[in-house]
């Protein structure tokens, strides 16, 4: 990705090299830019819980261009700019229009930031965000491209982590149910190499984490067990990352039911875990955590609903250089 | 509904006890809320007439979530929102998206409210509002939930009469139309037995007002009479509430023909009418006033629409404690 | 188009006449009209340039009301209004909402008037901005009105002649592709006899200029040359108007074979053109530019979406009379 230039300023020499730049994958984040983004993020927390909003990106549009629904994601995006004294255009059908009248994507995103200052972009295509953003002039952020990448989402849920546990290093960390699929698994786990932890790979032996994941870990000389059993595991783990096991991937109906039962998260399960630890799940979720565990304070799933709200404007302020 | 907190004032010791409330139904108003709601309505009239706008909301977000399309409800709800300096983000399009892949609707709620300060819900369902509500932390506003409840209509409705008229006492109200499937008219009738006022129901037979309505009516003591023909009642009466009667509650045409042209208001059904009187309609009309009628002074459902507007930017200041 | 008032002013007196009007047509322009908005929306371009965005409509609404999809108008509009610090009511899914389940256009317009400052409409139906306007007491936009009217689009078109070449006067003008159903085309040329320009139309002859345009330029004494093959002008022009040949207007598929391969804007034909020249295209493109000639500094059609917003702000101030 080119460096772009926006205003006077060479990108690079600003909000530790943020400003004007794309936000496309994972793999942009160090972790000097990783403590920047939470410092950030952590800041716009507190500026929320005390004020509410701020006029920080006033007279600036985000141009919220979503090829397939999301409405959590495009939300949050939504809120995330408007929280900053920001505005938005949001396009949300775009299967009606013209857009996908023929039109390529690249046109598209010319369009639109000929009227948007900052763009982001939801496509059903992996590597649709990284051909956008070679096309476009201002920062255009991934807001998940398929089964490629969902930065922002890998983002937030380590920043829950920072913020509930108040560090990363020496934590234990276990990731349970569909290994195979979950975008948001291997993400988070890219990101999480970057620091002291171990971890814990539980699925059924058809979801599990894939090789060339479990070969980043091994890489970075990290410890990890793989188990197909939740229970031996939770009395140990600081965080318990709970992802949804989709009915479409079994060809044995009997299969599913047995693993959907298995890794449920209830009041049983919980009652075995440490005092202090919190369960995740990116949402939506159908049955794989109880509702009764919701009023549990291990409970985070809501609370990083609102921490993507602070990821986002952070990473707005920042590559509109206002971080 | 429980009493929720929202800063520091528990909820009942501000706004009339509007602060940081749902607004579920026509039955949590008395007519001191009533009184009250009007007052704060009339003074957002005064407010947008003379300035257009003001910053009273501003850094709040209305998340205007509707499952139904409601061009007209959700279109009030944004501009009240608007314009009193507040941001929202619409969620129209809910059928195509995440929400309604599985996930439940108190999850939906709570992620909301990890985003914005107030909700407001349209749902097919009847007891959604109720549901979500108790769900959520932040206030929520109901804006129809199937043949359930819809009651800022009502409010609009009867605020119209006060504005219009300049008083409720001793006015003779007639309804007119399909008084037995029309949820506004039940509603409304709720709230006007608050009131010294006279009822007049005229329908067909088969679209007679409920008899749970009409008990409502006997048991606060108020007269009222039933009629199947309007010319009977028209010189009589301060307001014609008119309600469209829908071909699909009839089984036999020849019947649906004869009724929708014996409940049309026209101008010879007007010249019969009260110098000082009103006809109201909740919109859309298909047929049943015409639009030769538009022009005339008593006339009063386009004002109805922008009253909306104020009895919605009065709610909406009255819950987040800014009225 | 009767004369509105708004406010105290009439609306004649101020604004060079386009306070409290409606924007329907082409038509309305003339040539000190043309000047006093090109000479705004140069100074909405400056104005952005340099702020971003201004807080001129600060407090207004625009209802932006799509009964056909089409995201780059939408957007742009919104965009403009958003820039001067207004606020936008989107309304894009009327397909499925209650203003298509029977309810007029006039009560639609005379709804979201009462919510509304300012109304852009995009209908499919020839005419149906005129008749929105009959019944609209706020100034009303044609966005689009089918094969009918897109003033805003021919105002965008000839103001980047006038930001580009610095002039109209002395211009020799090339349209080339399906000039038979380009309404844009039509419009621009509508205003382009205005000034002293030469017209060269490129089309094969089954979608040649329709004699009621040749007409117009014919009445005002315009000279014009008709021909089939874009490689015998393209040395001699100062604009190169691209549009779109629709394979669907064939019958004969290699007949549109031919007219597709032989109207593509590529390098080599970029190569016969003047240095100082330009080539638009009302986007979106499917083939008939080559990407390769998007470096050009001579291709101006990314210029142009941009010019648009220009437009449309300078529109928008002009009928809320703060031109």
């Amino acid at each position: 990705m080119a460096t772009k230039r926006v205003g006077n300023l060479p990108a690079d020499y600003a909000n530790n090299g943020f400003y004007g730049q794309d936000i496309l994958s994972v793999n942009q984040f160090d972790k000097g830019k990783l403590d920047y983004i939470f410092r950030v993020a952590h800041e716009m927390r507190v500026l929320v819980e005390r004020f509410g909003s701020a006029d920080l990106l006033q007279g600036k549009i985000l141009a919220n261009l979503f090829y397939e629904p999301s409405t959590r994601t495009s939300s949050s995006f939504m809120a995330s700019m408007l929280r900053l004294g920001g505005q938005v255009i949001p396009i949300n059908n775009v299967q009606y229009s013209s857009v996908t009248k023929g039109e390529s994507l690249p046109d598209t995103i010319r369009t639109l930031e000929s009227y948007a200052d900052v763009i982001v972009l939801r496509h059903p295509e992996v590597g649709a965000a990284a051909t956008a953003a070679r096309y476009a002039q201002k920062p255009l952020i991934n807001a998940g491209d398929g089964v490629g990448e969902h930065p922002t989402q890998a983002l937030l849920d380590l920043f829950t982590i920072v913020e509930d546990l108040g560090k990363v290093d020496t934590l234990k960390i276990a990731m349970v149910g569909d290994l195979k699929y979950g975008r948001t698994v291997h993400s988070l786990t890219k990101l999480l190499v970057n620091y002291d932890v171990e971890f814990v790979f539980v699925s059924p032996d058809i979801l599990a984490m894939p090789d060339d994941v479990l070969e980043v870990v091994r890489e970075r000389g990290h410890k990890f067990r793989v188990t197909q059993d939740v229970h031996e595991v939770i009395g140990d783990v600081d965080v318990l990352y709970v992802t949804r096991v989709q009915k479409e991937r079994f060809s044995d109906m009997a299969q599913y039911d047995r693993v959907r039962d298995q890794y449920v998260v209830d009041e049983a399960l919980m009652a075995k875990a440490k005092r202090e630890m919190i369960v995740m799940h990116p949402l939506p979720r159908v049955n794989e955590i109880s509702y009764a565990v919701d009023e549990d304070p291990r409970a985070a799933y809501f609370r990083q609903m609102r921490n993507g709200m602070y990821i986002r404007m952070a990473l707005l302020a920042a590559v509109l250089g206002k971080a």
